[in-house]
């Protein structure tokens, strides 16, 4: 890593395969001939977070402190910025905002601003989620707040959406996985999308963008590439 | 994760990929129904860290102090114990050990370890390494002490096998880097070897026992399992 680069923080974990996920897109978006071209990154896989999903249904502990926990922590051991592979964690943004004194830089503005740069003017796009992050809003206020048509999921997609990630995160990447994961986005470009977000770090584990024939926003690829930009800008 | 399951240092970055790779077969060797079932890493993807190879042909800096710093960060972010998946640097872990008052686990140790264990007593061992590595008697050391027979590459398939791992870190991970590193692997069971030891972290992104007539003992995947089996244990 060049002097100058910025050490970049990862709030992990959530699952930890998608961190892991994460951390090689990094890695490949990286222009480097030896180890020492890399990024430094500083991560807490961090499996004390209690679960996003639970807390959004009223039936789990919040994970607001325990995610402001290990920002601070990962601030104190260096980190200049902090990102997190996970979508949904971004409900609680605020907390993490609150406790620390360097750069959030939040996986759903990201890739919002990707979609907006890779669609045309007006087009709708394919919101591509689980439960929690559908009843949190991130993505629908994003894309509300640029005037962009979304088309969402039916209750009925979304629970089956969980219980393709749910299989993921049990180690499950069978085709069966894959091919349910996709019919389940091209039912939303059956009813307009023009573009698709995957709005879920457990998605691209499974899903890229050859298996589409419309424009697919990885937000795992998003953020990674705005990782490394962030991490090897001189300003 | 189980409330009395340790948490995991990894001093990393050597190589990145390498690094993700063994994180990836911790996840995967972890029972896990859920995000919370796994084991915590903290993982310092450290860049800093000078040329291990350049330092052991006495062209480049000692990363001995690097590494040792690393290592009390970790353990001051609550790292319970340390692994380090990369052969080469545990020249240097006595720096390490010196500098923590946790245990380090050493992914030379345990390879021997599992080696022995999976093989007949007296039979040759086909060491497959780096010319750093191979030059440090990490491995030759170990397996003398348990009184086992060696097979060895020559400097021409030592330097065959650096330009190979030069390829890996490039991103290169084509058939043809795969072919030379396996038919590498051959000429030490064409010689005698009756198991085989991969001694880079890096073979093992395009090798696997798969590949071979004899037994092949990765050392990514050998520390990964004895990391998760340390992390979960209960003395």
């Amino acid at each position: 890593m060049a002097e100058q680069d910025r050490t970049v923080g990862i709030i992990g974990g959530m699952g930890p395969e998608a961190t892991v996920d994460f951390m090689l897109r990094v890695i490949k978006a990286t222009p480097a001939k030896s180890d020492q071209d890399h990024v430094r990154t500083i991560v807490d896989n961090n499996p004390h977070i209690p679960s996003r999903q639970m807390a959004m249904r009223g039936e789990g502990p919040n994970p607001g402190p325990v995610l402001a926990e290990v920002a601070v922590h990962l601030e104190s051991m260096g980190a200049e910025f902090l990102v997190m592979p996970c979508n949904l964690a971004h409900a609680w943004q605020s907390d993490i905002e609150a406790a620390i004194n360097i750069p959030f830089i939040s996986i759903v503005d990201e890739s919002v601003s990707s979609a907006i740069s890779r669609s045309e003017e007006g087009s709708a796009v394919g919101l591509m989620t689980t439960p929690g992050c559908f009843a949190a809003g991130l993505y629908q206020k994003a894309l509300a707040d640029v005037n962009r048509p979304v088309i969402t999921q039916t209750p009925d997609e979304l629970s089956e959406a969980m219980a393709h990630v749910e299989q993921i995160k049990l180690g499950n990447k069978s085709a069966k996985v894959a091919d349910g994961l996709r019919s389940l986005a091209n039912k939303l470009v059956a009813r307009g999308a023009r573009i698709l977000i995957a709005a879920c770090t457990e998605f691209p584990l499974l899903l890229d963008e050859s298996m589409f024939d419309v424009t697919f926003v990885s937000s795992t690829d998003v953020l990674a590439k705005k990782t490394v930009a962030l991490a090897k800008s001189e300003s």
